[in-house]
């Protein structure tokens, strides 16, 4: 795994690590406790303010400390981080400390009581905007409120799940920006 | 653009296509007129009913076509069609015919009114599961009730928004079945 130098990055903007649609790592805190599970399902919603939602089964140990605190940490793994990845979603918090199992680093965030993941590409400290529960999981709306993204290199190889265990890895970049009406970009 | 041999495809596993977060072309019809869309902010909810939640601008002449119909087909563009999706992102249904314009051929759907798009490597066809309205936009949650997939290639080159005109295209692919416990596939 790697160490990353970051810096803060606009929330605004951070549609540019998301909205391709990696599966991040949340991590949370409640009660002194600290946990981390995989998430694939989540999407952009707003830009002003920096709005996510996710979809969170509530079969995951961090459903309630989520629930609970309000608060969480998106964190962007790389690929090469996929054993990492796997190993998190296939064991629970509830028997496990996994910062600790992973070899995963926990660093205190500036605006949420949940740590960052050093050994992420970025991280993006998140408070609850909205919740609502149905009996199998409960729809979340994040606000990202502070991120941090690593300034090299410049795009991260990002991990895409598939089920069944396939990952698609992120692959070349195409530009179309001077086709684009600005207000479309 | 291709011709795709189409076969059905559980909608329990589209997660497949969608999870990895590929820009998607929406269609829609409503009292005769059908339009097209370009979406990327779409997430997994649920595998049976096969829901996918989408966050759709009331900016859109799309929306309030899909939220009087409540219906939808969300057709999976590949790599090559990149132009068209910029093409159908930067012109509105409100002054185009947009399969005209681009070429793109309307195909008919089974348990749905809005056309498939023939040129797209799949296509889901959608009801509406329930809409949560907002001053700016909606949150809709769509079930799945049909889906036709290409049967060549084995997977699709899909487009991946990054925002300011750029894409992501969908790279190699990463397996680890094997590590996985069954019930986290």
């Amino acid at each position: 795994m790697k160490n990353y130098h970051k810096e803060d990055y606009p929330v605004a903007d951070i549609r540019r690590f998301l909205e391709p649609g990696p599966v991040v790592l949340v991590s949370s805190t409640w009660k002194g406790e600290s946990d981390v599970m995989t998430m694939a399902w989540h999407m952009l919603m707003e830009f002003t303010p920096s709005l996510l939602g996710c979809f969170i089964s509530d079969a995951n140990h961090s459903y309630e400390m989520i629930k609970r605190s309000m608060e969480c940490v998106i964190n962007l793994p790389t690929a090469d981080m996929v054993d990492q990845v796997v190993a998190i979603g296939n064991c629970s918090g509830e028997d496990t400390d996994k910062f600790a199992a992973f070899g995963l680093t926990a660093q205190p965030a500036e605006q949420v009581g949940a740590p960052l993941i050093a050994e992420c590409y970025a991280n993006f400290e998140c408070k609850l905007a909205q919740v609502a529960g149905n009996p199998k999981g409960g729809f979340f709306i994040f606000e990202c409120v502070k991120a941090h993204v690593a300034t090299s290199p410049k795009l991260p190889e990002t991990l895409h799940y598939r089920g069944n265990g396939e990952f698609m890895v992120s692959g070349r970049t195409i530009s179309r920006k001077s086709l684009m009406k600005p207000e479309m970009r």
